[in-house]
């Protein structure tokens, strides 16, 4: 065995090799979405699974564990406890008892018949057709929970407890369940305030507005531009759903969706997206990089290039689309550009920061507005849970999402393409990834405050579409430092205190309040 | 050792294994010239060099070479000696024996500093500096070489053939020079003729012709549906240089560049690219295929899923570009449709038809006209053979060049943009591949003579659109064969003869004459 130096060095060599498949499948998945013809989903299932199993077995090798045991027994490697290093081999040990718990064959049919799944649901969504979709559902459940079998149900907790830790690590559905639990009862209870008593804001300026999606991409493009997103190490495509693709070092790539109708709706999912286009870019992945390794170090393949976990990533995503974005100050700034670019006409600032800033129940997730979005996760969740407990059957999952709906929302779910078939997740075995989502929202409400304080200028600056500022609070407060800090500790480090609903209930009743006469 | 049924379909199956990751290679290319930001090139480059390096180690195992010994022994497995078994076997140990031949570290290398030179080459050749280019064509010249050197001189022949032999299987330097030396000697007579004595054709209807590049794909994606071609298997994107990649089963794309002047060359770079993406198409890859290793089999990664040469790929394209596109009876057809979709006006068959024939020497390759093109391929073929014998220096390389364009086609290169920088192959290390353009145009004229004869209403057909049973009779005798046939023997059965310059030049003659009043 080499002595700990040389085996980190080795360690995050082949965490490389890893890393530079993996990104090779992010490739596969991203055309899949965006360019491959309908004709070639067979062959991108094999292609799926091929580099699942490669990926797999270099995550897996003995190798790989014998040197990371030689590291963690070396103090003088390590260095500080939440240091660049010992984050590194901290993660490298998770990573590596993860994955080692996994029979390869189990990952690369989870990739085959996910990348099957999804064109199933594609075409069964489209017709609204839940039979349809039903039986590849029940592969995917079915997958998924062996997976979390693999894994194994942490002390006092549940199965889907394992899933949770794959993309929130260190969450459990109990500290999910009691963030949740409040900010139920005070969504609850704001939103029927704001029913019974409140005026809602006319959208008829957004609603009126009808914007060839040519200008409203260039309009995009430009307000990419204004983010500090770097198109020369990216791009910006069309799909069904919006999503975005951090492929590897120098190459992010989102994508939106455009009608002629409602441009905000494209407008909000581009800067969704480039939230998270911006972490990725922001994160130390490029050879040269000034990482937390060091200047000679390339990072990339390595846990500091990665992104801490998916809620962390959401607050990046949402802060950008939300708390920047539906800010009166954004359309200040934005308004005189999307006269210019798009031809908009007849929208004044407040028209249109009254419009984006709704508080009405729908069915739509992806179109739910800031102050119902969080119930829609909240019926995903009880959904799935119950899947992996087994409490719930696959046919029963239609009617427990409209019955969920009708209870958390209170809509009336019109057919399943607008109801349980709206989401890609579950097809291709993201089961306990939803969640996230609505920790992303309470992250970034809560770095909102500490943001404020930091940049006591920020309206100003966003008034004037001077985002760099905050681009650069943030590189500097979680993307530079990749995977060191958990998301907990990262919490802590810049509010002060541990994840509540607090902040995010703050911000959405001292927002909506005023825009409904309350 | 299991035994010959057995090794060989573990043969196939290991192959497949290879073949899927090929495929993947093959769309990080596609994605590299199509939709890659500027700033993934790196990244890309460690992406095509390791994909490249796991292929290699697939298609080198001791285990591939064992099982294909023990089908080699096996009379009964092989069958008859043309038959599907025993041409899979053959190629199997072609290939075999050509990749052991290289090391893993020499074929990675190949496909990291390709893809670099590739980036290299579009910023030298946009800026016309060739000092820029240099030393990464050093680079790639020299690990070519070594690749060359790797497979070792053919006994009685040139460190070239060996280059040669990757790309036109059998065909040697020899060969392609006692083909080359007639054809280039009848060419340069005829040419002067029509210099001398002919009147040229007017261009002016399809000069005057401005039409948007929309209308130009709408018209192009009307002419690939005439031709059969796939697009729910296929696609067709927009490129700088114009290509087909064959992605593996159900996914072929191709691409093309759009000016608003001179449509038609648009139009021929899809129908060219086109050409090449039904013989993939055609090939048996799909799963179930009827292929001829019987309807159960799965031919893809097999022999019998793949192309025979470059040479017979090229003859599909320029057979379909030019003596279906070039002809009157094309125009007959597509000049109303042309008219409609595109809006075209003011250009009549004949006009048109006279247009695209012309046989003017100009100096830009993909460019030129049939009468001329094969004198472009003439040069880069002596240059790339001087080089890899090391008789001529790279820096002496524009030099080469704008003298041996002078003296086979009689024009005085303007700057190395539109002279040695014009193409990419050498950038990607394919150096042995442009005499295979060469070939094709041959090939697709001896062929045609067979096809009139077999499709006597052949004519009447193109006239009206009817371009499926020229399709089907390509399918039958050769797509559908995959490699089972060498390119010579192919050529034997469909034309009763080997290939030789007589059928193209005999064919040109009878073309440009009439149009230049000779």
């Amino acid at each position: 065995m080499p002595d700990a130096q040389a085996a980190f060095a080795e360690l995050c060599s082949l965490s490389r090799q890893a890393a530079v498949l993996g990104s090779v499948s992010a490739l596969l998945g991203w055309d899949q979405e965006t360019y491959m013809p309908a004709g070639g989903s067979g062959a991108r299932a094999d292609q799926m699974a091929a580099l699942a199993a490669l990926v797999h077995e270099r995550r897996t090798s003995t190798r790989m564990g014998d040197l990371i045991a030689a590291c963690e027994g070396d103090a003088k490697l390590l260095g500080e406890a939440d240091g660049p290093v010992a984050a590194c081999v901290r993660e490298f040990r998770r990573d590596y008892d993860l994955a080692t718990k996994l029979p390869t064959d189990l990952v690369a049919e989870l990739a085959r018949v996910g990348s099957q799944t999804q064109e199933v649901w594609k075409a069964a969504r489209s017709a609204s057709d839940f039979p349809m979709y039903a039986p590849w559902l029940e592969k995917m459940v079915a997958l998924t929970r062996r997976k979390a079998e693999c894994y194994g149900v942490p002390k006092g907790g549940e199965l889907y407890d394992a899933l949770l830790e794959e993309y929130e690590p260190g969450m459990t559905s109990a500290q999910v369940g009691a963030i949740f639990t409040p900010l139920r009862t005070r969504l609850a209870a704001f939103l029927a305030e704001v029913k019974g008593k409140g005026k809602p804001p006319s959208a008829r300026c957004i609603e009126a507005a009808k914007i060839d999606p040519k200008l409203q991409h260039e309009f995009g493009l430009f307000v990419l531009n204004a983010m500090t997103f770097d198109l020369n190490a990216g791009r910006l495509d069309t799909t069904t759903h919006p999503f975005c693709s951090g492929l590897g070092p120098g190459d992010t790539r989102l994508t939106t969706r455009y009608r002629d109708e409602r441009f905000t709706d494209a407008l909000y999912g581009t800067m969704h997206e480039a939230g998270h286009g911006l972490y990725e870019q922001g994160l130390p992945k490029s050879r040269g990089a000034t990482g937390p390794l060091g200047d000679a170090f390339d990072p990339f393949g390595t846990p500091m290039s990665e992104s801490i976990s998916l809620g962390i990533h959401e607050s990046q995503s949402r802060m950008w689309e939300n708390l920047v974005g539906r800010s009166r100050e954004f359309w200040v700034w934005a308004l005189p550009h999307a006269r210019k670019i798009m031809g908009l006409s007849g929208c004044t600032e407040d028209e249109l920061y009254r419009a984006v800033n709704t508080a009405t129940p729908s069915f739509i997730r992806v179109e739910a507005d800031e102050a119902t979005y969080n119930l829609h996760i909240m019926v995903r969740f009880e959904i799935e849970r119950a899947l992996v407990k087994g409490d719930l059957s696959i046919a029963d999952v239609p009617g427990a999402w409209n019955t969920a709906y009708k209870d958390f929302l209170g809509v009336d779910v019109p057919d399943d393409r607008r109801g349980c078939l709206q989401d890609v997740h579950w097809s291709f075995g993201a089961i306990g990834y939803f969640p996230t989502y609505t920790l992303g929202n309470l992250y970034a409400a809560q770095f909102w405050e500490t943001i404020r304080r930091d940049l006591p200028n920020l309206s100003g600056q966003i008034a004037s579409g001077e985002l760099a500022p905050l681009r650069q609070w943030l590189l500097e407060n979680i993307h530079r430092h990749g995977k060191r800090y958990r998301a907990a500790d990262l919490c802590e480090r810049i509010t002060g205190r541990p994840l509540s609903a607090d902040a995010f209930v703050n911000y959405i009743e001292r927002k909506i309040r005023p825009i409904y006469g309350l």
